[in-house]
């Protein structure tokens, strides 16, 4: 059986005695974050991981997601496990608390993050998409949707998904088919296809809130292969209104899970959004049929920026998942070397009374070993120190605007540096 | 859909032009292999491959193998393609004329084992294990062996199989526990455990043949951490009398078939081994118990030279799987990069009338490929190159040794660099 501990004294070495947390206590969210009360979180997150998500990550991916007439269901035991997660609240540890979040900054929650990605990703993906939809629709929402919906996606009653891929249209978003046309009461009806959605569609909550993007015609009909098209959109699965009651089931329809590898207990969905009530976020753009000043730029679509806060926060969750795939890759493999026999050591044999030396003694695996180790051991510093200068750009300090760059420089480096590593520690 | 084209101009230009076979007409299986001969093998090959073979291969690995009431089926399709392969006589296009083979040298058979790889690796591992285990049958059989079971391992009507590896038991063969006993006619009590064994058990053929190593227990039964007492043994599914009669079945029963990703139509097994008669394979070993003289070593174990040979075979056959691997990864990556669109060249749009340009132009996209066509070819004329050699080796060419040693030199490098650039060609 796969086992997994939580490197909970490699972050208290990293987030007291090299980043000195508690020299930091100026900076938004650290006022009340006491050494104790950091140490509480980590132990207590990873008590969770070790004792609630990992023992279902096997049998997880064994079992995997079912599809059955248009319904997802998760694998057994994740509803409950879903459950203590918000219940401890570990789904709103990043969140204001003026919408019932712990309030607590990023080096924490990508910490927690980690480890949850390393016990049990399918079932840790699920809250995560979640934060970030809900710190997409508190940065680009109208005040109702922070009111009546953002706090019961921090409680976890409700999830979020980031709804941007599409057959044929990935990074290249002029490609974008989906369409959003605007309707008398100021909403839109969403047409299009939309595949590999995280979290797309499941059995763990009552609600799930799309965060969409798609483009908004021309007052012909036709759609663009212009950026400027393209907005952001709020799309739940049953449709809330702006008092917060929630009426009937929207035109989102699941079509299918994606075959996924290793991952088979988290539903990466194909969704169908067929005449979907959506609502746009962000400024209201400027008609494409304005024309536009000499030396003038359109601007840039409404919205967007929520998007892509949401989209850097995803790139560095995807490289601290590959941090934490080494590390219970390392974890695994260190076990193994110490249980498994094979050959005599370089040196003569060190166990001559058993028939083999254990694995660990062979120079090439000691060196596998120490590389994976090593590799994640480095790339979790470097994630913590980046999400430190997160928290940093949006302080007072005079240094706040070099921390928003080196968050912008290190963001892509985490993202592909941390995965790649990742894949190495796992082969 | 998955593409196959087999690049027989490429083996044409390496055979023809690069080695210069017409010049090598001396060596054995040479003499009559013309110009036009090897242009016909490789071409009809190639079209087996591409028109029977690979067109099984995503419904075959999406299928996979049964295995129910003890007994395994392979996905639809595979017992009329595998019939074809050998009324074709792919199956036996390397075993000598003597057996019903047709004799041709390794540089012939390794180059449509290639193909095979490339176009279902699933299918083709079959009969490829079947002809290393024949090719170790006619190096350490009896007469009786090469008379009546290997011209219809030959023919493709049984099947053969290696099984080494054990439960706690890879590459140290001191730690063996499968044992074979002694019974008063000669033949030996097999009992003990075989994992992760190629063709393990199928329903292509009527019989299969196992290549097994075993150990040999002393005078008292027990066995020793001794690879002395290791030994070579023929183990039928079907029992086979001297007169090449098939009695009844023996008791070598399938545990289950392995999880392994992408070839889950070949039928990796475990196989229990409960008092299945054996044939020993080679000369007999010396007891034990007899005494070594002074400064005398004792002999290594028995008819462990032909499993080596049938090793190194098929060290070298995983080495060109890898290849195999890597060709079919390149044309599909070509395939696609010259079919989805994402964003515009640097040096400006290439298709200005198209939405986007094909994902070609970026650089970093054609590196990659370049990369892939580059290793895979290199790999090929290397592999190609040591299959001559193979052949130079068994001549009376004066440097027939020198080839054999740059055959021992390169086998382990084909293995180990055309799996990892074959995994990185299709990553």
């Amino acid at each position: 059986m796969p086992i997994y501990r939580a490197p909970v004294e490699d972050f208290r070495f990293l987030l007291h005695d090299v980043l000195e947390l508690d020299k930091q206590r100026d900076l938004p969210g650290f006022a009340d974050l006491s050494p104790d009360l950091v140490d509480d979180i980590l132990s207590n997150a990873g008590k969770f991981c070790e004792e609630v998500l990992q023992p279902l990550n096997q049998s997880g991916d064994e079992e995997g997601c079912r599809f059955e007439n248009g319904t997802v269901s998760t694998p057994k035991g994740f509803r409950r496990a879903y459950k203590a997660y918000c219940e401890a609240g570990w789904s709103g540890l990043g969140a204001p608390e003026s919408v019932g979040g712990a309030g607590m900054p990023p080096i924490l929650t990508m910490a927690v993050h980690e480890m949850g990605m390393s016990a049990n990703q399918s079932l840790a993906m699920y809250p995560m998409l979640t934060a970030g939809a809900y710190g997409a629709l508190l940065a680009t929402g109208p005040d109702w949707m922070k009111q009546h919906i953002a706090p019961r996606m921090v409680s976890g009653e409700w999830a979020g998904t980031m709804a941007l891929t599409e057959p044929g249209c990935g990074t290249d978003l002029k490609l974008m088919k989906t369409r959003a046309v605007e309707q008398p009461d100021g909403t839109y009806k969403m047409n299009g296809t939309k595949i590999f959605i995280s979290g797309g569609d499941q059995d763990l909550t009552s609600n799930i809130i799309h965060m969409v993007i798609a483009k908004i015609p021309d007052e012909n009909g036709q759609i663009h292969d212009d950026l400027s098209t393209v907005n952001f959109f709020m799309v739940p699965k049953f449709i809330v209104k702006e008092d917060g009651g929630v009426t009937v089931r929207n035109g989102v329809n699941t079509g299918g899970i994606e075959h996924k590898m290793g991952i088979k207990g988290q539903a990466t969905c194909v969704l169908n959004f067929d005449d979907a009530i959506a609502w746009r976020l962000g400024p209201k753009p400027t008609p494409r049929s304005t024309p536009l000043g000499p030396g003038e730029k359109r601007s840039s679509s409404a919205g967007m920026a929520g998007m892509f806060g949401m989209m850097n926060a995803a790139r560095l969750g995807v490289g601290i998942q590959g941090i934490g795939l080494g590390e219970v890759a390392y974890q695994n493999g260190y076990a193994y070397a110490h249980e498994r026999r094979v050959g005599r050591a370089l040196t003569g044999p060190m166990e001559p009374e058993k028939p083999a030396d254990l694995e660990i003694v062979h120079p090439d695996v000691k060196r596998m070993l120490l590389q994976a180790r090593a590799s994640t051991e480095g790339l979790r510093a470097l994630a913590a120190w980046t999400t430190l200068n997160i928290s940093i750009s949006r302080s007072s300090r005079p240094e706040a605007e070099t921390a928003g760059l080196l968050e912008d420089l290190m963001t892509p480096v985490i993202k592909s540096f941390g995965t790649d590593m990742g894949f190495e520690a796992a082969n």
